[in-house]
């Protein structure tokens, strides 16, 4: 492994998860791997998970680790080439990112989309700046299109708690109060759509289409309830349109997930990888049930970069 | 000990000091306590000495820390069971608190008083549901009405200091420019009403009574002058009134600690929890004079928290 | 070494070099010098590379850093003696410092010019505060007129990169759209001066002469192309004007650092403390050039900030 980015550099991802369920089991069995490393992560917007997961993994791997809110602790940056820098921004993210590479061992960098120009955060003109200008490996802690450490996290709780071979497993489309970037269900799409032992489905209503470049062929249903029958888990989470780029196109409150949408499961567990609106998303009654993994899903999110932090500095 | 929030949760007082005192001597005598665990803090207000000595205290014992600001760093908390979160709250603390369990070994948070409305308060409505959300031992940074790390810190502070078997420490009123919580008060209360070695006297204009559940039946002494007589401790504090709650009654600058204030104590050693407003709490000459322990007392709070710590760490 | 200021501080500046590359060398070979140590950091405004580097430095040599940015994390301070705090500071520098230096062996602090009242900056009162209530070794994060951890960093990487003897290091100013302190060029000059394989010059436009005091009769040249002939180092900085305190003067386009202006140099190499304003102080073409050691030089500063370290704590 190289960078930490998306599915893709997962490399096998049978292997990948085999190694952080047994990192899991002995989360301290790796610190000579990490001896004398620090972690740096940069924070382009707030976070509390994954910060925090990010920290408590560099720990348990005997690493440190730093934390840059960038712009509230540092400079604002400048992204753009060429650019004649007598305005606003004090630091080019060329100097930025090459500098701070100098202060770590990995680089984990959160950025975040425009939700305005599908181009710009498609081609992940951003993250691609800092893996271009970086000089360690880098760790996506979610970029304008993906969440790589996120997926990587359910597919641990997935694996965990699956009760036979073969699971069905749903990402739902949820209503939300905000248009939010659409980079956790192309994730989870991204990761789920290959894992060999699951079948996949999406639900959302029309005009909510994912990037078909993530979902891979992967079944699209409009009809909520078809999609959840038999469902093992479910995946519950608001996205804005992929097509009408950034839009809320309708907020449908009947696809908020509540007790009555999960009879049709096989007494499904439900995910979501929070930060979760109660009674928006997802109703009280489905948090607060004991189906619910949000918890464990959110603990997997240290072993799922403790993972990746071992593959990256071993 | 299971968590940490007020003098009744040190369990034997005697034996905690004397703990404190063994591991002042030995600071880093006991890191085998601390070896692979990670103290979580979570701030919902500033701090200074509460942020530094405890995150000191875990590097002391072994242990790794981060800290969060909450808001700042991640996001605001919905504190309502059953809220619709279609507004401004962006996480429920159910969730946050839960989280940030997965996160740490022990979860230190500091959060704050209304002021405004004494049920919610006293009640500790928001500590409550962060100790009936966390997994982990919790420990009380400051919460809405007392602040137990600080009277621990003190106490220590007049077992270093104290000359003789028994010791009078006067607790006084001083004036302010804003209304304050009660927590200094009614912890330092909390604490020295119940040594035995400590004849403990509270000294504050009428109107300021604290309350009772947390004076004990101290004494009570609306006479500065008379209070201080024959002190061989003065902690200065202000608060504002918890009967006419959350309000300034008077600020009468006469309370305003000075040498001359000091003249018929037994040569009073000088506390404050710091900050200190100067020559507005207490005159300069006192903070400045030889018998000022505010310092040593600030230092001490490394080793209440480090004390605490291993206790629940153990 | 007692505190770590200015040149001065550094003694026999051939012995602390001599060590800063030998640390380089073997990074992890002193933290024997570190362990159970805590470094204190505190920035009064942004920072990156001070901030991360230090940090590095501390965990490289086996101790554990805090980070605390004054005002947002903790308390707003008061600085003037005697004053009646009942207006917006909530606590006074001296009891500030004083507790800090209860928790870290080592203070790192970050104070800034007011560039309005230059007898306050150029006396550093500010600073010299902080130096007197400290109870442990200090070292100036930059300082109102210094910043002698980039001066050090500036100095290893001369002198790895040196391909001769005697070299010749010419400071140049640059143009800038704000109005920037003079700590940077004070303290290369502080330094550069002093180092006697170093044939030092300085050029700006008139009216931007620093504080003899600093410059040490080093010579001093209007022209910038002259300045430059031969030059083996190029270090580019704007400044504002130290006579007419904290004023632009000028800000003419023709000093921004192009290749062209290289061309009578001895290929010299170019260094930077960074942050720059692209295409302002420094085109694009001089930044991205070979020649170009602004990346090495920010991560030098990990080995002053651990080689100074290293010198308070053994």
């Amino acid at each position: 492994m190289q960078n930490f980015t998306s599915f893709a550099d997962a490399g096998d991802y049978k292997a990948l998860l085999a190694k952080a369920l047994e990192i899991k089991q002995n989360p301290y069995g790796y610190q000579h791997i990490g001896k004398n490393k620090t972690v740096g992560l940069i924070f382009f917007n707030p976070s509390l998970r994954t910060r925090l997961s990010s920290v408590k993994a560099a720990y348990n791997l005997g690493a440190q680790a730093w934390v840059l809110n960038a712009g509230a602790d540092s400079w604002t940056l400048e992204m753009a080439d060429g650019a004649v820098m007598n305005g606003g921004t004090q630091e080019h993210i060329k100097e930025a990112i090459a500098v701070m590479s100098q202060y770590c061992d990995v680089l984990g960098v959160r950025t975040f989309p425009t939700l305005k120009d599908r181009d710009e955060d498609y081609n992940e003109v951003v993250f691609k700046k800092i893996m271009q200008y970086a000089t360690v490996p880098v760790v996506s802690l979610e970029s304008a299109t993906l969440h790589p450490l996120q997926s990587f996290a359910d597919l641990i709780t997935v694996a965990e708690h699956k009760q036979k071979e073969r699971v069905k497993v749903v990402l739902t489309w949820a209503p939300h109060v905000r248009a939010l970037p659409q980079c956790v269900p192309n994730s989870f799409a991204d990761w789920f759509s290959e894992v060999d032992w699951v079948d996949f489905v999406i639900t959302h209503p029309e005009g909510y289409e994912l990037d078909p470049k993530f979902t891979k062929g992967a079944r699209i249903e409009y009809d909520q309830k078809k999609a959840l029958e038999g469902a093992d888990f479910v995946q519950a989470k608001n996205w804005s349109s992929y097509q009408n780029y950034g839009q809320v196109l309708s907020n449908d409150p009947a696809w908020m997930l509540t007790p009555e949408h999960m009879t049709g499961t096989n007494n499904a567990k439900f995910l979501h990888c929070l930060p979760v609106r109660r009674n928006v998303e997802v109703s009280d009654a489905i948090l607060d049930s004991p189906n619910s993994l949000v918890i464990q899903e959110a603990g997997n999110r240290v072993f799922s970069m403790q993972t990746v932090l071992h593959e990256l500095l071993k």
